[in-house]
């Protein structure tokens, strides 16, 4: 049998769980004293759905799961076998497409706005690399049923007074606006309906560089001026919002002005963090349609928390526009950082053992009792009463904060 | 797109979202007290080890994870197509074959014994009915890496004490030891070989009545005179563990011996509760080696966890053997008794909310910061100040502890 968890699939030792207990008590605590309340998803959702979520590149990357029975005999009775028949049910890429169809599903049930948690585990059938995980932790926030700017600012604050309370040190929340994007993308001549998946290819930016944008861009055909003038604008050293008015159409002078707004408010909020415009930021989901976040660490590089305003995607199962924006910290990359640079996390509880024979068991159990409100109790049995010294070392060695010998 | 979730994987409003965590963390913190640490391992196995888990009729309960790419190709290209070959990873069906993987895997690094906590989901592809879901919690406790039967007393202490901090009443520990039940197989007649499949259907005499479990084992082939036997034994009013002694061959008189002191011990340890033997208490998992374990509530019914001791598990995967016990928490029936009685669980926050015009955003903020030392602070933002009055009756009407106007 295999020894070792699949590949991309992580396992934890007791230390590495307990930092990673304390790190999402911190992040769920600050949310739910933000007033969010937590709900439950689950890992497991129609192949259907997620097949036509717009996810990006994601959709590539689904865990299909095997039909069953009946069902899987039908889909392998046919010649050749269609392999989109062969699954019914997949894992979630993430959690705001489960949480779309939840409120599409819930919503009577709902207050409006309704401002939610989700703290779980998604999937996704990545190539695995340092970072990188198969099943990982993402932490969400979520505003539903409002389409005020007030929503981008308090997701901002919040998520922000979660990751300052982790300890991550200074870092920056980028922001941009899908609509000021596309408008600019209009305006260069992207014909209307590829700006999707022009934005999907623009947000690589980072990974594969200007050329590696250009180049995607025209695989996918799109006019060379307007690939262009896109590669141009990319090389510029910085771009205020004020500069971009007038790379875009009118159409995005609101989201122009409200992002002002979202911007110099919170900077208003914390001196812990900035909030800056980034014309390049666009977030690799296909359902955003406004505001996009990201926020960096200047400490210790690298995204650490992303989202945006998806005010498309509930109606999709609704038929009913609902406004939604959502913010998630993505739980892996902090809990390396964490990690790696040994910062230390409040929360846990010191430990006492008791060494006991194995006749003394009851009486253990009772002395263990009376300890219980101030340490973790752990019982060691001593299976060689004559050798009780060295199991006292070894719960010495093992670093307990307080060590009874029970009749030894 | 479909609105529901999928069938039996169940989505959880906030309320009882905040009661499964008030739940869980009852359950955590008394694990943690006791000295048990928490561990985690991933969601999906690979095939091969769930399949050869020996994990009685689960096994036909897996989900199966879809290869990708070209193994996917590889496997779709074969005609006919090989079901087996389709698939390389599954979804566990519960946590106590990955625990082992687990140990096995970084045993070095574990102390020994080693007593450990997992509260995961898991996953079976069941019928769904009340009470059966096919995404499920399950909360075990585990000690790898001793022989004695103090882990039995230990397990049993702990899972008590937890069940009785969430307050379920009065409940029953079954208790067995499948090598008592075995040596009783064997004197009856059942072939050596036969003694684990005929332990998974006698396993379900409370689901299939003593008639279901003689068809079984009919069906299965078994010598009709050990089957009547069985059936005769099934049938008494009440065994007790002296009776039993006649009942099998000399080799189980030290699994007697042991079992008397589990019981006995424990029925000194709380007036809570009551340790019993259960003659026709087998667990449905093949793995179970010696004691098996079960919890009936007295009051609501129905079990409400279960456990044994799995020496031979661990071994599959290091070739040595390493004793093992677990006790699990089902988590769901708990969780559907403390819901379908309204059973109150403490530890929520008082909640405020503080209604607020768009323009005061950054003034809110800071005003929730100075609550939420004593509350969970809502932000609510008032769209239309006029009708400021309807939006507090809104808040009153959502059971808040303190509603603030702020310049409304």
């Amino acid at each position: 049998m295999n020894i070792k968890p699949q590949k991309g699939m992580q396992e934890y030792l007791p230390d590495a769980a307990a930092k990673r207990d304390l790190l999402m008590n911190t992040i769920l605590e600050t949310y739910t004293s933000c007033g969010f309340t937590r709900i439950y998803t689950p890992a497991v959702e129609s192949a259907e759905n997620l097949d036509k979520s717009d996810g990006g590149d994601n959709l590539n990357l689904i865990f299909k799961i095997l039909k069953r029975g009946d069902k899987l005999e039908a889909a392998l009775a046919k010649t050749p076998v269609d392999e989109k028949e062969l699954s019914d049910l997949g894992l979630r890429y993430d959690l705001t497409l489960p949480l779309s169809r939840y409120y599409a599903n819930n919503r009577n049930e709902l207050p409006s706005p309704f401002k939610c948690i989700q703290i779980d585990k998604v999937y996704r059938a990545e190539r695995p690399q340092r970072g990188r995980l198969r099943e990982f932790v993402q932490c969400d926030i979520d505003i539903l049923g409002s389409d005020s700017i007030c929503c981008e600012i308090e997701l901002i604050s919040v998520t922000a007074k979660a990751l300052g309370k982790i300890g991550i040190g200074k870092f920056f929340v980028r922001v941009n606006d899908r609509r000021i994007l596309r408008g600019t993308l209009r305006t260069m001549g992207f014909p209307e309906e590829s700006l999707d998946t022009v934005c999907v290819t623009f947000d690589k930016l980072d990974k594969i560089g200007a050329d590696g944008v250009a180049a995607e861009l025209n695989d996918k055909g799109m006019p060379a001026e307007a690939v262009a003038s896109l590669s141009e604008l990319i090389s510029k050293e910085s771009i205020t919002l004020d500069d971009m008015a007038a790379y875009c159409k009118d159409d995005a002078a609101e989201a122009i002005a409200s992002l002002k707004t979202i911007i110099d408010t919170s900077n208003q909020l914390s001196d812990e963090y900035d909030v800056v415009f980034d014309p390049s930021l666009v977030r690799g989901q296909g359902y955003y349609t406004g505001t996009v976040f990201e926020v960096a660490s200047e400490k210790f590089g690298g995204t650490v928390a992303g989202g945006g305003r998806y005010d498309g995607l509930i109606g999709r199962f609704t038929g009913e526009q609902i406004p939604a924006v959502g913010f998630s910290i993505g739980f892996e990359r902090i809990f390396s950082i964490v990690t790696e640079n040994n910062i230390e996390l409040s929360g846990s509880r010191p430990r006492a053992a008791i060494l006991y024979k194995a006749e003394d068991i009851l009486e253990a159990i009772r002395e263990s009792e009376k300890l219980e409100g101030e340490y973790d109790v752990t019982l060691m049995l001593v299976t060689n009463p004559k050798k009780a010294d060295k199991f006292y070392s070894r719960a010495k060695g093992a670093g307990y904060d307080n060590i009874i010998k029970l009749n030894l």
